[in-house]
Order: C-alpha cells, then sequence, then structure tokens
C-alpha cells in the first residue's frame, strides 16, 4: 500500500475529490495548510510568462506585496501499489494549469491499515 | 521505528490521548482534518442497519442533507515496531463504535527521529 | 527521497524556514497542530532545572494550570536522502533552545514526488 499526498490549491479541492471518487476511490483525508514553492510564495497567476523569480522575489519584498505562505490543501489517500499510477494522474490532471503553484505529489510506502469500525487489516481496510 | 497515523472522531481525541498515556507513549501530535470515507459523508448515526450507501449519497444529495466532508482529528504518535500492535490496539479499541465513521489508522515506517532538545536520536528520541 | 517532518514552536517557523531557504530549501509544507510531549503539555519555560515530571504534572493538573495540547507547527520538506543530515542539522540549530518542548524530527522515507505543473518526478519535482 501506500500514500498519495498532494499538496494543491484549495480551489481544486472538490473536483478532485469528485474525480477519485468516480474512479472509485471515495476515501480521503483533507487539511489545511501552507505552502511555500520555489516560487517563494508569489501568486503565480501575476507572473509574466518568462521570469526572474529572484527579481520577482526581491522586487515584491520591497513592494510588500510577497506572501510568504499561500493557503494549501493536503489531500491524502491510501491505496494499494497497483492503483498508484492512476490516482497520481487524476490528481495530476485535475491541478495542472501550467503555472507556478499547481503543487506536488508524493508516494509514501504505507505498511499496514486497519478499518477501526471492523478491524479489518490491508487491502480489505483501503478497499470500497 | 514506525508512525502510527489514526484518523478518528474529534470527541475521542481526549479519551485516546489518555489511554495512550495510560499505557507509556505521552508523545502525541494532533492536527484537524477533514474525512470522507466509505459513506461519502453521511453522518453514520443516522444510518438504517441495512443500507444502498450509493442511494442514500443520491437522495442525500437530492435533500440537501449530504455533508461532504466530516471533521476528524489526526493523531500521530511515532514508536518501536514491538509497540505497534499495543497502540493499535488501543486507538481501535477506544474508537470502535461499529458505525460508518469510526476511522482509520495506518502504519509508515519511520527511518530516523530526532529530539531537537537534546539531539538524541533513535529509540532514544522517541522514548519516555 | 526523504520526507523530514519536523514539529516545532510557532514561533520559530519564520526562522526555520528562511534559513532553510538560504542553504537552498525554498520548499516546504507547513500546517498548524497540536503537541503532548514528554511533559504532558507543561509549559517547559517554567520547569525548574531538576524535575520530577509526574509531580509537576499532577500539581498542574490540581492547580488548573495544566495545558493539555500545546499549539505546535508541522513543517513538511521532501528533499534527496544525501541531504537529509543538512535538512535536519538546520533546524535542530534554529529550534533547540534547551528546553522541553523544543519538538522532534521524524524522517520518512519517500518513493516519488511529482511536481504537477509539469509532470516532473523524482529529484528534479523536488529540485529548485
Amino acid at each position: 500500500m501506500k500514500e498519495v499526498i498532494a499538496i494543491i490549491r484549495p480551489n481544486t479541492v472538490s473536483k478532485t475529490v469528485k474525480a477519485l471518487d468516480v474512479v472509485g476511490f471515495p476515501a480521503v483525508t483533507m487539511a489545511e495548510c501552507f505552502g511555500r514553492g520555489k516560487q517563494k510564495g508569489y501568486f503565480s497567476a501575476n507572473l509574466p510568462e518568462i521570469v526572474d523569480i529572484q527579481k520577482i522575489i526581491e522586487e515584491g519584498e520591497k513592494e510588500g506585496r510577497f506572501i510568504k505562505y499561500i493557503p494549501k490543501r493536503l489531500i491524502s489517500i491510501v491505496v494499494d501499489d497497483a492503483d498508484v499510477p492512476l490516482v497520481v494522474g487524476i490528481i495530476s490532471k485535475v491541478n495542472r494549469t501550467g503555472s507556478f503553484g499547481d503543487g506536488r505529489i508524493f508516494v509514501l510506502p504505507v505498511e499496514e491499515a486497519i478499518r477501526v469500525r471492523t478491524g479489518e487489516t490491508g487491502e480489505i481496510a483501503i478497499g470500497n
């Protein structure tokens, strides 16, 4: 089993969760978080197409329009190994705009899963 | 070492943390999160015993009584490999009601732990 | 790749993130959380140098000055294996006061990373 963790924009959560649901992954955990990536918090929507990131940051800090932490959402879903490419693919497709701030996805190993209600473990615990 | 992550109901956090403390695991991290499981957000307390989940969801959506994200709490505790069954057992016991929404527990491998105050690592860093 | 997770004090987040940025790790995720460690929520600043923790807790509870959950911040950063000692070292240095509550750092294996914007994976996805 793997945990697929996605750090995405708040406004794409609903679409992402719905897309995962449609292909058979209704069980997700979501949390509020803050991100700070390559662009160091500058909203990508306002970035010209070719930019000197460092210069923009410095100018942004000077002008006080630099946002250090950007509100993000963390989505976590535990799936069978075989389902990782599908889940990663769906999250990528729904969240890719081509702009900075589209987010990142991480895949971590999970050794055991337990459904508390039934005590079921393994694939059954994460299945539908 | 392993990280035991439990996604549980907000109202069972205190009892869970106290139970873990009593058996020797005082160090936990807790965070607010939102869950969406097999029941897709429908409060389990109102579910008849035998149900067609999909039908309930559709009816719930139609009637506007469908709650998409249920407030949950994430509890994280890093323990020695040998302590995983005990910790999982305690969390399961305290949180099992038999209803949807009891939550899930995941076990992830942890390669290193560092206590910042002392620089201690490994089992000493997670010990009491 | 590894995920370095640090549970630290809220007031050291800025300094920590800036220090990580200076040495080449601008991309971090931050979340609010609550901690409860060895000292079981008693603010370390008020602890005498040599203490009977259990006695202090009992007295604290009696006097109603016992704080169960201490606001913390979780910082997560995914880095190459070779960068773990540097990242752990920086977080430790910035956060070590020698008092209870300095926090803990955990290192977890990460099997894959994907930059959503470009679809890049692996070291490129977590690089600058």
